[in-house]
């Protein structure tokens, strides 16, 4: 149902384009980011190239993507290339004389981009023009939103349905594949990266793996899954206990829970991102905990699942309306393992929607 | 049991790789390739920069990695830096005073090349250096061919077992995640790309993801799967028909498989990439179907699914004994569908050996 968007819905994001395009004063713009162009286009390739200029829009593909190109691409001409796809459209750059050109300073490959530049001679200026795709990426639309919001709901529901197979015996690998499975079966393209189960002290490894290592009595488990569906993510982390936790972990627990909350409720328009992690950050370091909060407090979510804007210490970005992010506070202690929750929050005009809602109560498995 | 070399692998890379920094005269190298990376250290973090020198091996991670890191990484010192890895292995290069050092061209983005020059105050020269790791990569030692021969296994073995659930009626997306459970319960981290089922006129797409179309009757049904297990790839292809195939369904198909033939016993020690493209690519054209053939034959597999060498039109790189690679002919008509066959082939000593060993004669389905 998703997965074919409207062409008018490409068509006025490239109209957008266009208009910041010339606000930078670019004759072209050279783009390189595979999911920049899928924004723009509705093309799901993973390789191509494209660019758009006040009356230009074409996208370069090989062979093997052709007849997909055709099929998915919208409001751009499709240009079919047996060769190098930079130097096709160094040439292209070449033929239309143009006097600056933009181009994905944070995509392209100082390798390309000596490519692209030596094939075009030169007879312009290439300007670094990062950004400015991801800006129009920044807050998302409804339809954007609503995709998300699938991801989300595959999460929950993927994470839901293993719980009763989370005990002592069975390994991190396994419950990674059937949350993997089961997000696959309810209609993800695949999971958004590698997900994380990580029992016992590899707990304190932020972003360990699913290993082989079995699920023991007495551990914390931190599972951190999300989704990718019609090419949109989700994020979410839960933390589980196998047993009766004794004071220390509940007190840890409580902590990592407070400070998620606090970071969601802060989630609304016009705060800035260095905020919503002090709102989290200020919880642990009350409790003496601020040095076991090793990482950012979160990260926007779309078609990446890191964008912009970053929810760290002293970032200055405000939220928008319209804005999709995580907030995920955690501990990790060396030894001991980690707590982490977190959630994919949208920034909603009557304040925060969380989608991920799978519970943060029932922790504790016996 | 693959999953931790032990450090004198590692060390023995890095001496390698010593060698050819001096050999470059290079002062140093730094390495922001992830899988570089993991080659060269065993370190398996999504993020790091690494540097090397006569006497220097340094690792930079943020806190999500430094216990990870240290947990992991052989034969070099893990720095911590809670700020910009860049900037801190820029302010590092300072200290040293080195005369050239090289960095991945082909891996670092301008604006990140921007930022260690800025920040390195250009006190001394940047060369583009990619390719060196790349060229220690080329011939996979004996541990690597383990690794890719049991990613190569459970891929084949997840093929097998789904192939009673392939009929008319079932979704792509379905078989997909079939396949990706079934590899990740026999012990795959993943797949190592977004399995392919493309059936009917989609299979005319070589890059077609699986898609939410059900499986018809008298349709091809493209199979293209891969697992990553302890690092390493795996990629094969397979193509079904649903049905009794006429007359053109066979010649096609046979086409193919001679062709796949043809390119699997050419993988031999001395011969050029482009020697093993002519060999299936000659088997089509004699049968007038060289246009239908719109990509290369095959590539190198190892940490990336796609390496050196490439097996395409006009290659000159010779493989060598403990080269692995796929050979992949496939033809794709428009409105007709497509039909692929590959495998990963270890180059032996004794000749081509087929890791991926799934029949290729049990593709008609009734």
């Amino acid at each position: 149902m998703l997965l074919n968007l409207p062409s008018k819905t490409h068509e006025a994001r490239q109209a957008k384009l266009r208009a910041r395009i010339e606000k930078q004063e670019l004759a072209l713009l050279v783009v390189t980011n595979p999911r920049n162009i899928f924004y723009l286009t509705g093309f799901r390739g993973s390789a191509g190239v494209a660019a758009w200029g006040a009356s230009d829009a074409a996208l370069w593909v090989d062979p093997r993507y052709t007849l997909q190109a055709r099929d998915e691409a919208k409001g751009i001409e499709v240009i079919d290339e047996k060769g190098s796809l930079l130097k096709a459209v160094a040439r292209w750059l070449r033929k239309k004389k143009p006097r600056r050109v933009g181009f994905e300073d944070g995509h392209l490959t100082c390798s390309e981009f000596r490519l692209l530049e030596r094939v075009s001679r030169g007879s312009f200026k290439f300007e670094p023009a990062s950004g400015i795709i991801e800006a129009l990426r920044f807050v998302k639309d409804r339809d954007e939103i609503a995709r998300i919001r699938e991801a989300s709901r595959v999460t929950v529901e993927a994470f839901e349905e293993i719980l009763p197979l989370v005990k002592p015996g069975v390994k991190e690998s396994e419950l990674a594949a059937e949350i993997e499975y089961r997000m696959r079966r309810k209609g993800a393209d695949g999971p958004a990266f590698d997900t994380i189960v990580a029992s016992g002290r590899r707990g304190a490894f932020p972003h360990a793996r699913a290993s082989n290592k079995v699920l023991g009595k007495s551990e914390l488990v931190i599972f951190d899954m999300g989704a990718i569906l019609s090419g949109y993510a989700s994020d979410m982390t839960r933390t589980l206990y196998l047993g009766q936790p004794g004071g220390r972990i509940k007190r840890l627990y409580n902590a990592v829970l407070e400070a998620q909350h606090m970071a969601v409720e802060s989630l609304r328009q016009g705060v800035r991102g260095g905020e919503v992690d002090e709102a989290a950050r200020g919880v642990l370091s009350r409790r003496g905990l601020a040095n076991f909060f090793t990482h950012s407090t979160g990260h926007g979510v779309g078609l990446d699942i890191h964008e912009k804007p970053r929810l760290g210490k002293g970032d200055k970005t405000r939220l928008e309306v319209g804005c999709v992010v995580t907030a995920e506070p955690g501990v990790y202690i060396e030894g001991l393992g980690g707590i982490r929750l977190e959630d994919t929050v949208v920034v909603g005009s009557e304040g925060p929607e969380v989608l991920t809602t799978a519970a943060k109560s029932g922790w504790c498995i016996s």
